[in-house]
């Protein structure tokens, strides 16, 4: 079954509204087995509304509409709906009785316009709304499935699983969907892609996308079956030859965050981290620091954005800044080297870059970023060059600098297993 | 002139994205003169993005597609426009060497996928893309303009900006939005709507939002007019009214994010400033470099996660720790003046808290956060008690201790006036 979600009012076209409502709907329909396949926002205007539903009963199966329930005069979907099925509107006293009452109990009356909200399409099924004064409309026309809900989320979340969810796993037909996100750095988009497509061209019941965000390309598999046992061995086949395809540049299969996968390493090694940071400012750190329990590995660090305070908290050398600059391998191996032994962790990590937009030069354009690696053994170090403006170059050293981790983790087992 | 927004990608078809451009463009084509009338979300399908172009010509005099413009498969935004309008696509041989530089630059050779990016409808306009290998288009066809964009907000935003707006306002005419952000923090939602509901329920044309975002309030003020000059001596006439109703918890008129008033407040005093930061981690330095040239100002900071490097870096003596605690008013204060004269900055700040899921206590709860500002004079401190999750918390008090420097300032220059 294939669903369409349409948010109705005219304020979520503004600049500083956004319809979540379909997040939610989606998570839900998502888990009934049903994929939604287009979602709309329109304005409280009639035409453009009934416009909407006819389109969306061309399309989908299961269309919900949320918003424009209430009683004024801009709350027009019950009418569009019933307009577009041909259907007349008639009072539902039940309905009536139970706003009344709604009001009576904060001792009121109800206003006339209220009396609006008891009017429903012919043939629909209402779905009673403890939480306010729109109930909801549940309408089937032909083997299609209309349903509206009011707007607030405190009245549309519960009413969809009290009431809804209940309806359609009564007619469902079985389809789950199953899925996998792998996520990859160190590879553009489109040399993951020409890994992986040999692969997901061979799977044509499965949907892939990818995605690309700083510092990282996303893949998602998906794949929608009635047999949990076969789409998950299905999936698994692909993921297995993808890994193969993608190399050490796959960091999860599983949608974790880098900075996840860092913590499981360290947790795993028994190790800590100090970091240095100069042009992300804090970055490094706010990272490792995001998930909970980062205390378990995660000593701290120094953003030692002046040169005085690579000098002075992390003991680069004077002469070396002049010489070599403070962005140079040489600068970021101090650094590294220096807040490992100053904090006691296992491994201190460092970056120093040109963010931009200013500070570049021919040499060392903005976008050159060093980051190093210390540990008991010594400092490994290596250049880049991120393209972008200065939020992308900061996150994009962010993340390669957890990245160094995880692959000196990778090598290390590596090592071990010879 | 109406405008439509679609927005193409599978993934945003998903529970865990939404897409955000489309607040972006709104925002730019209002200001523009232009209204939107329907946002849609469709996936990588042709024939439903086939559909969705269609509809849109009927409705719209301006259309704007973003994403889908990739090297990968997955990519039919050109090719679905071009079906619809008839046209063929035609190599364009200036955006294929500037792919190609593109890729030299990095010292790659271009996949060979990537010349698909260089197909472009006959008779388009071709909107260069400087952040990305995606350039944009402007298709015209008849009295309606089609206007295709790269999905990653880096690369759609300055295009926009930069190759959509003068084209746009060579041909928009009459009426034009004008608006005011204001943005208010230490006050919550209903106490700033009950300050300032007098004032705008006075000014009918003009449309007040209220927004909340972690640890602070939006208000924005939209108004439509053909006359500049009356619209902003009517906007100013509420602003003044509502600086006077919020008082100093108003910390801009002119939407500014709070580090960027911080940085105006430091620089304009020659100040500088170093950081000591527990459970936010990093999060309190970062917003500090988040803007271009935070060096004439940041000198940069430690990351005190560990007790240890407390006592070890930041002087907060160990017996003071086992009395008072890590998290304490004494604590705050201690990191502030240390880092303050370790660093020689002319301001010291300071934060450490409970961001939890787990370390609180009866005494001192998950969100319990203690902030200090140290100067030559002294220290002051302010406990606070944030509610939310760990991510909500950490963000709290990120943007309390940086309106802790701004409402230093704003009584130093009280004080100074008296």
């Amino acid at each position: 079954m294939k669903a369409e979600i349409i948010a109705v009012g005219s304020e979520l076209l503004t600049p500083d509204r956004i319809d979540t409502n379909s997040l939610f709907l989606t998570a839900q329909l998502n888990r009934l087995g049903i994929e939604v396949v287009r979602k709309t926002i329109v304005g409280d205007e009639p035409n453009s509304l009934q416009r909407e539903f006819r389109a969306a009963l061309e399309l989908a199966d299961v269309i919900i509409a949320s918003g424009g329930l209430g009683p004024t005069e801009d709350d027009i979907t019950r009418e569009a709906l019933a307009a577009v099925l041909q259907r007349p509107l008639v009072q539902d006293d039940e309905i009536l009785k139970d706003i009344e009452a709604k009001f009576q109990r904060f001792g009121r009356v109800m206003p006339q316009i209220n009396a609006k909200q008891a009017l429903v399409p012919v043939g629909a099924t209402v779905l009673p709304n403890p939480r306010g004064t729109a109930p909801g409309l549940w309408v089937e026309d032909g083997k299609r499935i209309v349903i509206l809900m009011p707007g607030p989320p405190s009245e549309l979340e519960p009413m969809f699983i009290q009431q809804v969810t209940p309806r359609i796993e009564a007619r469902a037909t079985g389809a789950r969907l199953f899925e996998r996100a792998l996520r990859v750095t160190g590879m553009g988009e489109s040399a993951v892609d020409q890994a992986i497509a040999p692969i997901y061209k061979g799977y044509r019941d499965v949907q892939t996308t990818l995605l690309h965000v700083p510092g990282e390309i996303q893949v998602y598999l998906r794949l929608w079956s009635v047999d949990q046992a076969a789409a998950e061995n299905r999936l698994e086949e692909i993921v297995e030859r993808m890994r193969l395809a993608l190399g050490e540049s796959l960091f999860t299969t599983k949608g974790e965050e880098m900075e996840q996968v860092v913590a499981r390493e360290l947790t795993w090694h028994g190790a800590t981290i100090a970091v240095a940071e100069s042009c992300t400012g804090g970055m490094l750190g706010e990272r490792l620091t995001h998930q909970p329990g980062s205390s378990a590995f995660f000593l701290g660090g120094v953003i030692s954005y002046g040169n005085e305070l690579k000098s002075g908290w992390l003991d680069v050398p004077k002469e070396l800044i002049d010489t070599k600059g403070a962005v140079s391998a040489e600068a970021a191996q101090a650094m590294a080297a220096s807040v490992r032994r100053r904090s006691g962790a296992t491994l201190g990590l460092s970056i120093t870059g040109i963010a931009g937009p200013t500070g570049g030069t021919e040499e060392k354009p903005v976008g050159t970023v060093h980051i190093a690696l210390a540990d008991s053994q010594g400092v490994q170090e290596k250049m880049f060059r991120f393209p972008g403006d200065r939020g992308r170059i900061r996150g994009q050293a962010t993340v390669a600098a957890l990245d160094m981790v995880r692959r000196y983790y990778l090598h290390q087992s590596t090592r071990n297993a010879q």
